[in-house]
């Protein structure tokens, strides 16, 4: 028997991938399962391989096949191509197994010449869509096929609109169309001195050559070098029929989706026009119908639909998003997919069809985008009041959900006017650490300058405050106290309204809408329980937070900042008391007026866990982030604690680093000044020895950052231990010591450092600036270009980077888990509720992720799904 | 037979170090020798491992053994211990297979008592000699065997010399000291409840007994996990007589070196006193005679000597630097190691000793410290002019040589001056690129901030130039032109001197000498190239740089910074023209102008190396450090290239970063701005062209900066690649393409890159940055006190990590050669002229280092050496 070259669509199979290419075996399985998708057929990548071991000629049999598939396919459509009166139409796409940019572009309207354009004219009774059209396809088949540049067509087309002096494409009739087609041949007559083919047939063979030729192409090439895309056979072509809904009174086109895709409620949601094309929805020229009138117009087209979009959401398990034509009465579903939606509508249609029996649990918890659930966690801005409002700018969507308020400029004021039961907006060109109380005060956070990852992002994520970051739009002063957006000045207690979802800075106040964490929420989040096998633990650094996470479902605190607590009230002036200290006496005075502070944060923090572990970080931040950077804070503080100003500056100024990041912090503060890790030390235990009196179960795991050498992690424990011994308490048994994996050397020498901890931790920002050799807060001028480019896939910040940044975690945990195969493992960086890098961790053997408390429901989704995917 | 538990000296050798220790292995094989150091014997390591096992008991026969070698030691010395008219006195010491700190320290002259003290007066005449002694005793003894703190022992003396009146030791006499002793004994007993044993067997029994005690004391069991130290049995105890040399006129004490320590003479070389003890050589109040005169006065004794000496070069096969004591008319060595010594005579008798046969060619390349090689190849000073020299003040030996000089403040006054001849000193707070030209129009270079690799220090070493950085006792004001060190103020036009050896700043002019780098030097250099396999490369950015260090043996250019150029005379001017375009034109335009400059400059580089290989990384360096930093500077600018003030005020904060190192710079420029890359692609790929015009072989390796991501590779090299298709030239034949691996990104992902690239350089500064996570400019607040505890061996931007850099350099090169077994690797950052560095790079397999080019002998001996190091 012949080879088979050539496959209409109901002889194919989704399993024929390989051959048939993704396309093709996707529109064979549709026609199989009995939707009625144009018909037409399919040239295999395997003809495409022998094809270029012919050196560019067809392998024997392959074009009588395709000449006798478009005999079939033309008896089957009663249609025939390059007819005047009822002619066949095609589009010719290429697909291969693995989908693929870079090769050829779609052919639309093929069979397209002075003879058919006539039939069109007749079908559709529109002499200038029949012309566009036909100019179209000239224009494509040039480009595509031919090989002709299109700013040569461009010119053509400039030509007919200035010499009748019009603007726009809309405004050519039908005669000039007819024109734009003569020039259009003229061109390709001129750049390739051949002919444009009349001939359908020598349209439809150039075509397919054109696609198999564009397997190799430099482009193509390129692209599965750099994706490492290897063992194809090349690319199939598909050839199929087009429909029209144009084609008089019984025609017509229409999308719909099978479900409510804003609220998810079960019922058919779409719209249609008769006599019109896809594009004429798309235009918004014509008001379209609702779905629901169909059924009166033309009954049985619509029990059609009912009994089609029933097998269709059966066949591929989920709401879906189609296309459909009716030409002549006769209905042609173009394509369906499954449809977007919104968090709401994802999570109702899920559980829903669980419910209905649609759905395993498993399936229902993979039909969930995990990073979407974010949406359903904050106060939203009521839909409708939304589509009135005036976007003045747009941000970064560094934080969710919605914060109405009115405009301050400075932490202080926005502390003052949030006691007085003021909603505010705190504005600023940037936040730091000595924000963080009005942070706490107001609704939401707006700055102009910083990444999805700046301070203003992170602090607010972790408080789950709606914040728009980076708005560079927005010109903030904050001296003269005025935000200016364009025209618009924005001064102090003017009422905006933020989106964090989107970024959006809105004027004045829109209503806003809570959360339902209740119902449909509360019954997925118990099934991720039942598959998940990471635990999910949160960046928590006061018992508020741990509660919320808590109530979240957070199984312990991965991360507490003890920096954070450094910032509050009194205590900051301790803080700096002991860095302008010079001696060890006065250090250890000043760190004694912080130690009955910080035990009394770290009791509440347990008391909230009750016997859940709590991973407290000792102080990680460079010192000259607790000083004053402006003038006037340098002299009120001077004043206040009675010290030479100049004294003051001198000491900020020796403290000033060229890269920060690397410099002096973490462990290096501990070992060049081990009072500070004792009086930590003595703060953690001592609390953990108190709540115990007080009958509360208190779990601390000590955790030393920014080690890089097993030797600062042993310098630093062997200080806490002996704290420990004076406390009379053991290690293993009342306390637990670990260290963060942020620098590379340590995870290079993990088989060092593991035997000497009970828990290590992946600081995935640090590691990641210190891997990719990008700092967070820098690399804005170049890795939005980076990802644009596909550089890289996704930014590094927000999803771990699994080749670069994964690699050295998988080295990291095969040589300590070697070493010491008890330790815990986990990851605390902002990376831990972000869905693909949740999974990443699982996949990898972790045993817990750390995130902010607003995404610790994300990380039990991903965490499930990560299960889920892997059987 | 019962278990031999002690040895006598002459009973063991070199090989049993595992149960005599090191310490009894090395006196076993002096005595073997016929070397007479003073009699003893060592209890074995076993019995240590025994008296463990037996819970703190001597295994059986132990003591008896002790007691019958003691026997055996009385007769040979003629001496019996606590004896009141003959005492022999002994050390104990522990000594373990491995040295190891944190162990039981020395206890001298042990056997004194109440009796024996007596004996040592009748023997040495000197009762103050002898109470002195005994109380040093009683101290060491009380507080190493009997663990009562060193203090309780100073307030007793401190009491004795109040109520005397004195305030120094030496105005005691030998009644004082015999109360000190009593008081002593007092201590002892209150803080023990023991007396102090009088009973020097008992002695001996409790000094055995600290010694294995010792062995597991906290500190040691520490040092020994943290060192990896496993599988040894316990420590040894070696007993060994004390020689006196003050027992009368007989009696006598040298030190002398088998060849001149400075010169390298063969020659013995030395001093000795009569009646005296080894601290009366250095303590310096009687004048020593020169050891020739020993001939006339001790005739036997001196041929004794000579014919010992002769017979320890031999054995040990190298220059010795020996102790010995004369004791009644008897010859004892104490000591016997290899000497130190000057370069200078480090070659001459490593050369001469080959010549006498005594030592193989690859004997005498491994006598020689690499590192020391440098002094060598500089001008120093003179070494008897140097001794009167006035040293101002001691900053960091940056960049060896001697420099005399002017001093100056500025760049441009350096190069003014030296314009007309005169000598001088360039004096910086710190250097910057700016002032690459001042620099190099300079004698030397004198900064009072930055470390062994900041800006002036990596750029005078590369120059090859004096340079003395971070001499934080020098107050420089360059504004008011005033170097303050102390009380002295230093002007523009003082003279000064540096010692870039040795970090000294000396006032005045010091006379110099020239290096010699014929004769022996050259005979050596010879000697290296027959083993190494290392190719030795040099870093060099001009004609010059290049031509010395092709003299100095560099076999190519392995790295030149294309970026230095942009700093010369008017090009700065078109690089920052270029850097202020905001529009791809302006950009091009400036660029158009530094192409032809850069395209000379890389010509005159081909023709030096004529056919050998160049390495020309492309721009690496973040745009803002070509911007001017002084407000005047940025007047300046503005007025010539009439651009508004502001406007670059604008741009110079626009290109502000958090953490340079981490951020727009590298290969990153070349992404964002692809014309920069294509200018120095023509620039390079023309120069190469022209130069086989003009007949001289040119070979282009052309190198991509601070890659993380293949892609990123991959974008820069299809510039590169498309430029010489253009100019027909062909990547493999005329010109090469690779990357350097800084990024720890770029070595996780080797696997991906090497097959791109035709070379890999690892540029170890910023890999060690990234991977250790410090900054070199940052890290002298924290890196320095971290050498000194130990926490890094050594300072890891001076000499490889190789735990974790080089670990990761490892994975880099095993799996780049996976994927690409032909790829050339080498290394290019500072490490390439460090000697251990050198040697590791040869250990992992790299091709080549490249080095500054006064560091290229430096490496050439290194290489070798660690070719014979591995036989």
């Amino acid at each position: 028997m012949a080879t088979k070259w050539v496959y209409s669509f109901d002889e194919g199979k989704k399993e024929m991938k390989d051959i048939l290419g993704g396309k093709g075996a996707n529109l064979a399985e549709m026609t199989n399962i009995g939707i009625p998708v144009p018909p037409g057929f399919t040239c295999t990548a395997e003809a495409c391989a022998e094809y270029y071991k012919l050196d560019k000629k067809y392998p024997e049999g392959m074009w009588d096949q395709v000449e006798k598939k478009l005999e079939e396919l033309e008896k089957k459509m009663g249609m025939k191509l390059g007819d005047n009166e009822n002619p066949l139409l095609v589009s010719v796409r290429s697909g291969a197994a693995v989908s693929m940019p870079g090769m050829m572009d779609t052919v639309l309207n093929l069979g397209l010449n002075d003879n058919s354009v006539l039939g069109l004219v007749k079908k559709t009774g529109d002499e200038k869509f029949a012309f566009d059209a036909y100019r179209r396809f000239i224009n494509m088949f040039g480009d595509v096929v031919m090989g002709v540049d299109h700013k040569y067509f461009e010119e053509v087309l400039d030509t007919a609109k200035s010499t009748k002096g019009v603007e726009l494409d809309i405004d050519l009739d039908a005669e000039d169309w007819k024109k734009v087609c003569e020039g259009y041949k003229e061109v390709i007559k001129n750049h390739t001195g051949k002919l444009f083919p009349e001939d359908p047939k020598e349209q439809l063979r150039m075509a397919i050559d054109a696609v198999f030729g564009s397997w190799n192409i430099k482009r193509a090439v390129a692209y599965r070098r750099i994706h490492h895309i290897t063992g194809l056979l090349g690319t199939a072509v598909n050839v199929q029929s087009m429909a029209f809904g144009n084609m008089g009174e019984t025609s017509g086109t229409g999308v719909l989706f099978t479900r409510n895709p804003s609220t998810g409620e079960n019922k058919l949601y779409g719209e249609y026009l008769m006599n019109a094309q896809g594009e004429d929805i798309v235009a918004g020229i014509r008001t379209p119908n609702h779905i629901d009138e169909l059924k009166k117009a033309m009954p049985k087209i619509y029990d059609e639909l009912v009994s089609i979009y029933k097998k269709v959401e059966k066949h591929y398990k989920d709401m879906q998003d189609m296309e459909f034509t009716i030409q002549e009465g006769k209905l042609f579903i173009l394509q369906t997919r499954n449809g977007k939606r919104t968090a709401v509508s994802a999570l109702r249609i899920a559980v829903e069809m669980e419910e209905e029996g649609l759905l395993s649990k498993k399936e229902a918890l993979l039909k969930i985008d995990a990073a979407q659930l974010d949406q359903l966690l904050h106060k939203r801005l009521d839909p409708i009041a939304k589509e009135k409002a005036e976007v003045l700018a747009k941000g970064l969507p560094a934080s969710p959900g919605a914060a109405v308020g009115k405009v301050v400029f400075t932490a202080d004021r926005a502390h003052e006017l949030a006691e007085k039961g003021e909603k505010v907006i705190l504005t600023r060109t940037e936040t730091s650490p000595e924000d963080i109380e009005g942070m706490n005060a107001a609704q939401g956070i707006l700055t102009s300058r910083g990444g999805m990852t700046s301070h203003a992002a992170v602090v607010a994520r972790g408080m789950g405050k709606p914040c728009v970051a980076g708005c560079s739009d927005a010109a903030i002063d904050e001296d003269s106290c005025v935000c200016k957006i364009g025209d618009i000045e924005l001064k102090e207690m003017d009422p905006i309204t933020l989106d964090g979802a989107t970024g959006e800075v809105i004027k004045g106040e829109v209503p806003v809408v809570d959360p339902e964490l209740s119902g449909n929420f509360a019954k997925l989040m118990k099934w991720t329980d039942e598959f998940r096998k990471l635990e999910i633990k949160t960046n928590a650094d006061t018992p508020h937070d741990a509660q919320v996470a808590k109530d979240f479902g957070a199984e312990g605190i991965g991360l507490c900042r003890t920096e954070h607590m450094f910032f509050e009230g009194e205590r900051i002036k301790a803080v700096r008391e002991m860095i302008l200290s010079e001696e060890l006496e006065g250090r250890k005075k000043a760190l004694a007026k912080i130690e009955p502070m910080q035990k009394e944060d770290f009791k509440g923090l347990f008391k909230v866990m009750d016997g859940l572990p709590v991973v407290i970080r000792l102080l990680d931040p460079p010192l000259h982030e607790f000083l004053p950077k402006e003038d006037k804070d340098i002299q009120a503080m001077a004043k206040e604690m009675s010290i030479d100003e100049k004294k003051i500056r001198e000491i900020i100024s020796s403290l000033h680093e060229f890269n920060p990041m690397l410099g002096f912090r973490g462990c290096r503060l501990g070992v060049k000044y081990p009072e500070i890790s004792e009086m930590q030390a003595k703060a953690i235990l001592n609390a953990a020895i108190e709540c115990k009196q007080e009958g509360v179960k208190a779990v601390p795991w000590i955790e030393v950052p920014l080690v890089g050498n097993v030797k600062e992690y042993i310098t630093i424990k062997e200080i806490v231990d002996k704290v420990a011994e004076e406390l009379k308490v053991v290690r293993g048994k009342d306390y637990w010591m670990g260290t963060m994996i942020e620098v590379p050397r340590a995870a290079l020498t993990a088989d060092e450092i593991a035997p000497e901890c009970d828990f290590m931790s992946f600081g995935t920002n640090d590691l990641t600036q210190m891997t990719c050799g990008f700092s967070r807060d820098d690399s804005g001028s170049f890795l939005k270009p980076y990802v644009e480019q596909g550089i890289y896939d996704r930014d590094p910040f927000q999803s771990i980077d699994q080749t670069g940044v994964g690699k050295i975690m998988q080295l990291c945990i095969e040589s300590a888990r070697k070493a010491n195969p008890k330790i815990e493992i986990g990851i605390c960086g902002e990376h831990g509720g972000e869905p693909e890098s949740v999974k990443f961790c699982h996949r990898i053997g972790l045993n817990d992720v750390s995130c902010s408390p607003f995404r610790v429901p994300i990380a039990r989704l991903a965490a499930a799904q990560a299960v889920l995917e892997q059987d």
